[in-house]
C-alpha cells in the first residue's frame, strides 16, 4: 500500500534541508543542503556522458571512499562546474569539505551536485557563504526551499513523498528533482534526490535505486540530450526502524519507484517550453529493448513533438518514426492509437476518426500507443513533451 | 576539371523536362516529368525506413525489372502516397503506366517518386491530367519548372549542373532536388534526380551514385528524421558519346559528387525554418565511422542547433554532445573551434575568445570543428542548420 503525503525530500524521518540564495544566479535561491541526522546509507547513479562534471566525479569518489555512507548532499544551481579542469575538481572537493566542516562530518560523507552553465568557474566564496547560511537554517520544513534552490529553467519545483506499508512495517520515501532541458533517457538529464527513513544496507539501497530509476528517470526525454551533470542520489536514514530485508525489498523498490515516477513525469511536464505531457506506449515489440528503442525514437522525433504541439493527429509521422527506429516494425500488422482513438491499423488509415483524436490532443495529457506489429511480448513506456517555439527561445537565449 | 554551368537537370544532352500544376497542392506546380530521348542507364538509392511509400516500392521494382534502364521519371508533390495500402501501390503503378502510354515506352521504364502528406490517397485523375499536360510541354528549358514542381515546404528550388573533363572527354552532370523537413543522414530525406550525358553502363552508374551520395546526401541533416519516400535517381543518356571506362570513372564520381554536394547543401540551407548553414567537421576520431557518428550527434543536437540560432558560442553544448555520441572522446586532449576560433582545448575553456566566435555566428555560414582527442585518423563532415521557432511553426501547422 503506497500513499502520497506532503513533506517532499524531508518527509522521511531523520532528514533536514534548506535552500538559500548565495548569489551564483542573478536572483532566486541557488544553494540547497540536504542533511541526515548522522551517517546513513547512500546510493547514486550518474550520467553516462563521457564528459563528467567535477561534482559528478567527486560524488562518485566520495561514495566509493566512504563505503556508500553519507551525511549530507550539497547542491548549487546556476553553475554546472563542468569542463572546468583541475580547478573545477578542487572547487567541487572544497564544496564538500566546507560542508563537512560546518556539519562536523568527514568530507567524503558529503555528496556534491551542480547544475547550470557549463565551463564557468564556481565562485567558492559565494558557495562557502551559502553553505554557512544553509547549515544554520536546516529544518524538516526546508524541503520546499531546497527544491526551489536546485532549479535552473524549471517552471516549478518538484517534490513528492509517499508512505509504504511493507512486510517489515511502514516507512516513508521522499524526493526532489530538477529538469528541465538536456533531458534524455540514459540517464535522464537532471538532478534527483531520494530519501527514506527505512533501514537499508548500502548495497541493497544501490540495487533498489537502479531498479527504481530504470522505468522512471531513464524513461523520460525532453530533447534527447544527455548532460554532463546528471545524478540521482538516495539516502536511507533508518529512523523508522523498519529494516528492509529481502521480503520488504519489493516494497522499498515500489516506494522509491512511486516517488521517482512522480518526479520524472513532473520533469517532463515542466520541460523547457512544454505545454503537453506525452505518454508514448509501445506494445507488440520483439523484446522490451526493442519497445524501449521504438518509444524513445518516437518520443524524440521533432516531427512528432511539433505535431502534438500543433494538435495535429498526424499518425503518418508516428509510423515514419517507428519505421526508422531500427527495430522490427510490420506496417501491415501495426496500429496507432492517439487518446485511445485508432487512426491506423493493418496498413490502412482511419482518417474519419481524426476529429476525435484532435479533440484529445487539445488537452494537456496526451496518450500515444503504437503496436509495432512484430507480435512479440515487448512493451515500454516513455514520457516526453511537445516541442514549442518557446523551447527554441529558451535555448537560443540561455547559456547552459 | 569541373565547372559549374546553368541548365540544371536538363543541362546534359538527351534530357527534357516539364513542371505543371495538376491540382494536388492548393496552388503552385505539383507534377514534374523528366524524360530521356530514349531508354538510358538508370540507378537509384532509396530510404532505409522500414515503412516505404508506394512510389519507392514501384521505382525499385521497375529498376529491377527493366535491368536498370529507364526512359522517364514522374514526380508529384503534395501527396506522399505512403501508408496507403494496396490501392496506393496500384496508384503508383498507374502513374508509371500512364506516363509510359503518353511517351510510348514500357511502364517498367518509368520511375516514380512522390512527396507530401502521408496517408492520403493519390488523386489519379489529377495525376493523369498533369502527365498529359507535362508530356506536351517537355523541353530543355523545363528544368526550372520541374525543380519547382517537386517542392513541398522548400523555400526555393534547387538545381545545379557542371561540366567534367575526364580522360575519356568532356561530359555534363545535372541535377535537381527538394527538401526540406524529415532530413537525416541515412538516407537524407529528400528527392534528388541526377542526369548525365556520359555513356555509363547501369551497374557502373549505380556504383558511382552510391559513392557520390555517401558524403553528400548522406551527410546532411535538418531534423534527424528519415522519411518514407526518400529517393535519389540517376539517369545517363550517353548523348555526349563520352564512354565512362575505369579510367574516366573517378571523373564521373567527382562530377556527380559536385552536383550532389551543391544540392545537398542547398537542401540544408533551405531547411525548414533554417537561417544558417552549419558545417560540422569532426577530426581526431578513432575511425571514419566514429567521426561520422560524432558529427551526426552534434548536428542533430537541439541544444547545439538552438545555440547557433541564438548566436551563442556555447562550446559546452558541443562538448556535451560529443561526450554522449558513443565514440571515444577525450576532453583532456580535445578541441572545439567555432569559425576557426578555439574556444576549448585540452580540457579548458578560452572564453576570452568568445566575442570573436560570436561575431562569426552572426553570419549565415557557420563552421564548427571538433577534435575528439582520440588521436586517430578519422574525420567527417556533416551539414546541418539551426533550429528556429519557425521550424516549430511550420511543423505544428503543416501535415507531412
Amino acid at each position: 500500500m503506497i500513499r502520497s503525503i506532503d513533506g517532499g525530500v524531508t518527509a522521511p524521518a531523520g532528514f533536514r534541508a534548506a535552500g538559500v540564495r548565495c548569489g551564483i544566479k542573478k536572483a532566486d535561491l541557488d544553494l540547497a543542503l540536504l542533511v541526515a541526522d548522522g551517517p546513513v546509507s547512500a546510493a547514486g547513479v550518474f550520467t553516462t556522458n563521457q564528459v563528467q562534471a567535477a561534482p559528478v566525479l567527486v560524488a562518485k569518489d566520495h561514495l566509493a571512499r566512504s563505503g556508500h555512507v553519507a551525511t549530507a548532499v550539497v547542491v548549487n544551481s546556476g553553475c554546472a562546474n563542468a569542463c572546468t579542469g583541475p580547478a573545477g575538481l578542487d572547487a567541487a572537493r572544497e564544496m564538500a569539505a566546507e560542508t563537512g566542516r560546518r556539519l562536523g562530518c568527514p568530507p567524503e560523507q558529503v555528496l556534491v551536485a551542480s547544475t547550470g552553465v557549463i565551463g564557468v568557474a564556481l565562485d567558492l566564496a559565494k558557495v562557502r557563504a551559502g553553505i554557512a547560511e544553509a547549515a544554520g537554517r536546516l529544518s524538516r520544513d526546508g524541503h520546499a526551499d531546497a527544491a526551489r534552490a536546485i532549479m535552473t529553467t524549471d517552471p516549478w519545483p518538484k517534490s513528492h513523498a509517499v508512505t509504504v506499508d511493507s512486510p517489515a512495517g511502514r516507512f516513508t520515501v521522499g524526493g526532489m528533482a530538477k529538469g528541465s532541458g538536456m533531458i534524455e533517457p540514459s540517464l535522464a538529464t537532471m538532478l534527483a534526490f531520494l530519501t527514506t527513513d527505512a533501514n537499508v544496507e548500502p548495497l541493497r539501497l544501490q540495487r533498489a535505486l537502479g531498479e527504481a530509476v530504470a522505468d522512471t528517470f531513464n524513461a523520460i526525454t525532453v530533447d534527447g540530450e544527455c548532460s554532463t551533470n546528471d545524478a540521482v542520489i538516495a539516502l536511507a536514514s533508518g529512523s523508522s526502524r523498519v529494516t528492509i530485508d529481502e521480503a520488504a525489498y519489493p516494497a522499498l523498490v515500489a516506494g522509491m519507484r512511486a516517488v521517482a515516477r512522480e518526479l520524472a513525469v513532473a520533469i517532463v511536464r515542466g520541460g523547457e517550453g512544454a505545454t503537453k505531457l506525452v505518454t508514448v506506449r509501445v506494445i507488440g515489440a520483439d523484446s522490451t529493448a526493442a519497445a524501449r528503442q521504438a518509444a524513445r525514437t518516437i518520443a524524440n522525433s521533432l516531427l512528432v513533438k511539433t505535431a502534438v504541439h500543433g494538435g495535429d493527429p498526424n499518425w503518418g509521422r508516428l509510423v515514419a518514426a517507428a519505421g526508422r527506429a531500427g527495430v522490427v516494425f510490420v506496417p501491415e500488422r501495426a496500429a496507432v492509437r492517439v487518446g485511445g482513438v485508432e487512426l491506423f491499423r493493418d496498413g490502412l488509415p482511419h482518417d474519419d476518426r481524426a476529429p476525435a483524436a484532435a479533440a484529445h490532443l487539445r488537452g494537456t495529457d496526451i496518450a500515444i500507443e503504437i503496436d509495432l506489429g512484430a507480435g512479440g511480448p515487448g512493451e515500454a513506456t516513455v514520457w516526453t513533451c511537445d516541442l514549442s517555439a518557446e523551447y527554441v527561445r529558451i535555448n537560443a537565449e540561455y547559456r547552459t
